[in-house]
């Protein structure tokens, strides 16, 4: 039963699989504002690990970032070529790579471990956020190798519930302050330490800077209260 | 089990399952009308997604449309090979490719999928629809490697039905605007938002502009008026 | 059970199950006649399916025709695959590749098939009917890589009973014409619509022009009175 | 379970199954006598096929022939070879190729294809018939890669009971003509048309002009007169 | 079921099964300290096994160690292949390599026999711990492909209830002579000889000297008696 | 199931079974003399094969001589490679080949298929016999990849009983004609037809020559009388 | 079941099978001394075998010698590579190469086998004793690619019991006379031949000589009597 091989009703199983690598991965959330993009995964470290590196928010280029939910591994490898795409890119055509030509590159790579026997699918869906001339964009990438572009989004585990939330809450006129508050209510709209902040890795592209930054442990606190505030009701 | 094995009754189970995914795939339809070609799905986006970005409408060359049922990353890889095809003619011919010529080599495309052990059949549908200078065609493909001409045709979920529809509805001296009523009434045949026209997307290729063009909004609602008055009856 | 393996009883089983796609194909005829070779196949297509495109009939050569019965994709490659060593024959030779010579090229084609693990057999059986320096000729291929001359056959569904029927009302003198109204016969024999012709595709090569020709929906007409007046007691 | 799996007692099935195939083949018989060597082979063709073409007798070199029981394909491609290992043999040593060394190189062939997984083995058993410097041989090969020199032989269905008969009926000091009796006597040993010639091909290769010449249906009935005479005790 | 292979609920088979076999491997320890890092394990040689040659610690680079539980042959091979690489980022690079590229560089190692079939995942976690222009750093790699940075950890049998302990016991502020009573004390939790240091090996990395030293018999015995003292009763 | 693939107790089962393949082959025997070497097989030719010529005795270089029993084609192929191996050591060497090189190389082959898989092991033991400058050895070989010296060894069917006479029998001051006198007396212990040489072929390389010589019927006849006379008593 | 396989609870099974074949294997002992190091093996020749040469202990270099029990083919592969690897080290640094380079390098080459598919891991375990410029050494390989030092060691069917007794009666001052004594009393412990030494062969690398001897039949005895006055107790 390799990536290769349909059910009898044309499912393609592996696939299917490794997207249930992805829905037992920890929350990631992906949010298009006015102002900016941001990418946030909730993150529990354990008691001894340096706390101060993500696992599971990276870095592509100046201007895009990437979360990921599933098997984590992957996504590293995934993001380590897309560097190379982006860099490449860069060269080529001397201006930075759009976002959704990075999306579409790491949705063609999954898509070729679904085809071919010998290798698995990859087991892990990424969330592409960025800024570039055509404005703010968030992607999503899922081990079928589909690409979709979205205002808001969240996956992994709960994620349908998480993205029911989103729909009733997100605006479009929405800052990246307020999406940063609604990115915190989504994530502890399943966690257990409902109102904190220690759980949550988070990291904004604003339209001006065009430059991924990291959120510091201070503003996500400020933006909890944001978000006990004003989306505490839609939970 | 792989696509090179037959059953005892010679079938290949790994193709007629592959044609399964096409089965399960949301319905696309093509029609070819005395001024131009259509291609239209039906394309459920979820609530914050990015409306206005179609998944399952491509565009090969300047005057050939795709429309996809089935597994659609498979659709977009075959849509780029198509695309690298298209443009590698035009280069070595001097004039654009056939609408026939693309239909073929996507169909080896599939059927070398059927041949060789180590991959799997793609498991999508295409409509490919176009004008070129033998006039308009519409061609279908499946995981088969089958190509096949039509002059009005509908894959995916409930194509059967809708294939009967278009039978008795058809005309051959259907103008575009007419096609794109007549795909309208088709889609809402198996749809439950029977009259609207959000979930529809399409694509015009006009026997004078020899280009694709994505029909708006507004058309697709004064279309969709039309269907009710014209095709009403037939469903 | 790859193609590769025997059985205890030393059947090659998958090109058996692959000789068995071809018997559920549609019936496909060549006969030879004293003024040249025709090919004939029952070809029902979809009621918008643009029906004057043969899907079963190719022509390899401007002197040789092909038809086909079983997994018609596999039928389409091999004849691109003839129709490339036809021309190259013709380069090499500096005159037009014989029958037979192309016939053995396909046979040789299926055998190595039967032979590698790693790719499925042929699931097609071909007709090669041609007119060359040597007079008329037919041939047949099978999806074991046998090749063999008739004077008339029939392969696909029903062509046991079919080829019975040639056996008795085949002449080695007949014309062309006759052969058609055989041909037509022979079809009508196992169809439902016993006397009609739409649903049958005819190309000759008569042994002067030594060039293939579609038969018309016109003069299938009018074979298909002969039919009546000379086969109907035969059948 | 590929050829390259032995059973627990020794065995490679995958080989002895291919045996089977040869025992299921027609009868073909080789003869050596005073002034030639011979091959005959029982052959029913269908009615209409074209009779004076020969499917299991084929000439790889002018002093060779060889005629096949199995599966004919097989035999078709192993003569392919040897045509091309003869003719590079007279090209390297500006003299004809012996009958010993296509022989052996025809078994090499079939060795090969017992060891290798991915590849079935060869199912066919050739006689390889011949005159040469050293005078007239017969040798058969079978699918395990043996090769043998023979007096007189037969392989394919029935073998076994047709070899009895030879020993008891072949002497060495026997003519071509004797010979050919002999071999149509053998042939309808098994046969249910017992005396007729119409389903026997035979070529023989004179001590004389070295060179294979197929016998003529006229020739066949006299020899058969003869073996109605000579061997009709001996059966 | 090879590495390239979910199972239904969307996990790695291959991948956990060689999780375990880290788990059954003997305890290892990395402990990060204010003027150095450790590495420690646990090794019960056989009677006559040349006891000063340790299998467990390696050293990658001048200022890189690095301590292994599983299947140890892996580990040599992974450790091979990292001095390799240290060795060309110091001659492309002109400085040391730092310790968590290599430590990604391990991880990518991992990733790649997770992925592709035809191999398996390597049984082998490693503890990379050494000093660089960044400071110290522990490093933990596992056969998933995942790397993390820790204060200080363990792995191995018995490593769950020995980072609770760590987790209890260890404080930023402490030196390398108290990490190693802390490594001693750990090791020594799960072990049957409790107090000695007879089955312990490890080595120094100082902030100073930036370069790996065995620890010596004597200095662990001194190290033993100040884990009595101070992590008695921590445990 | 491969030759790659141990039983739960360490057995090979591949290549276990390949030397059952080695005991069902007709009985092989090679004896070291005073003056020489011999060879001896039990070959029992059917009626009309060509007798002169045997299967299973085979001359690698002129000093040295092989006896097979069990799959023979597989003995055709190793001493085919033998045979260049020794002319091209040869040529390198400007001196004949010694038995033992021989005999590793040939071992060396068999071991390589015991380790790869997609091949079978070699189902063949090999006597080696010959003189060299170090003297008389004979060598055998078997599937496993194992290479050892006797002075007088039987293998195939019945080889257990027929060493036990052996070394009842055997002397080390015996000469070629005693030693070819021991062997008809080996061979017949286990075949129906007790005195007679019919069934047997044997060669010798003798000290003085270097060179493998065919004994001849006559001789035969001669050295099983003397097998009477003498090791009647030993059987 | 390849090696790239793991158990649900973490073991390699073919490489722990491949340990079993090991533990089949007739004893192997390796001992190193004040002045040189020996291998021991325990070597039953059948009755004709040429007894003067031995099938298990091999010579790597004039300095190195190893003993091997398991799968014997297999050791005499690996010693022809290490054979190989010494010479290249010696060109290459023109000095000896280390007995500990050649361990890791022969453990190196059965890693590799328990890593990729298609090929089974070494069936079998290597002593590799000698001296070198760092003094006397004994090293132990395994199907795992584990490379032990022992002060003395056995391997192959009884190796636990008798380690437990090389572990009483050894001393790190013994001499390579009193090892050889003791390598005897050790053989004998679970040989029916208590006393003898005719299934013994023995090796020496005295310091001194740094040169592999073979120890003759007579010392064999010498030492022998030494074995019953010295460790008749131990046993």
């Amino acid at each position: 039963m390799t990536p290769t091989m349909y059910s009898p009703d044309g499912r393609i199983y592996q696939v299917e699989y490794a997207i249930e690598t992805v829905k037992r991965g920890t929350l990631a959330i992906g949010i298009k504002t006015q102002n900016g993009v941001l990418v946030a995964v909730e993150e529990k470290a354990r008691a001894l690990q340096t706390s101060n590196i993500t696992q599971k928010i990276f870095q592509v280029d100046r201007h895009i970032g990437v979360a990921a939910a599933g098997y984590i591994p992957d996504a590293r490898i995934q993001v380590d070529r897309a560097r190379l795409f982006a860099q490449s890119n860069k060269i080529a055509y001397d201006e930075s790579v759009e976002v959704e030509t990075v999306s579409k590159h790491l949705a063609d790579q999954c898509h070729q471990f679904t085809q071919y026997s010998g290798v698995r699918p990859y087991g892990v869906s990424l969330i592409i956020a960025g800024v570039d001339q055509k404005g703010e964009s968030v992607y999503v990438t899922d081990p079928s190798g589909t690409y979709v572009s979205f205002a808001a989004v969240a996956i992994g585990a709960g994620a349908e519930e998480v993205n029911d939330f989103l729909e009733k809450a997100y605006a479009d006129n929405i800052t990246l302050e307020e999406g940063a508050a609604l990115a915190i209510a989504a994530v502890n709209l399943k966690s257990h330490n409902e109102d904190g902040v220690k759980h949550i890795k988070m990291a904004f592209i604003s339209s001006d800077t065009k430059s991924l930054e990291k959120v510091s442990d201070e503003d996500l606190q400020k933006y909890s209260k944001l978000a006990l505030e004003k989306f505490k009701n839609n939970a």
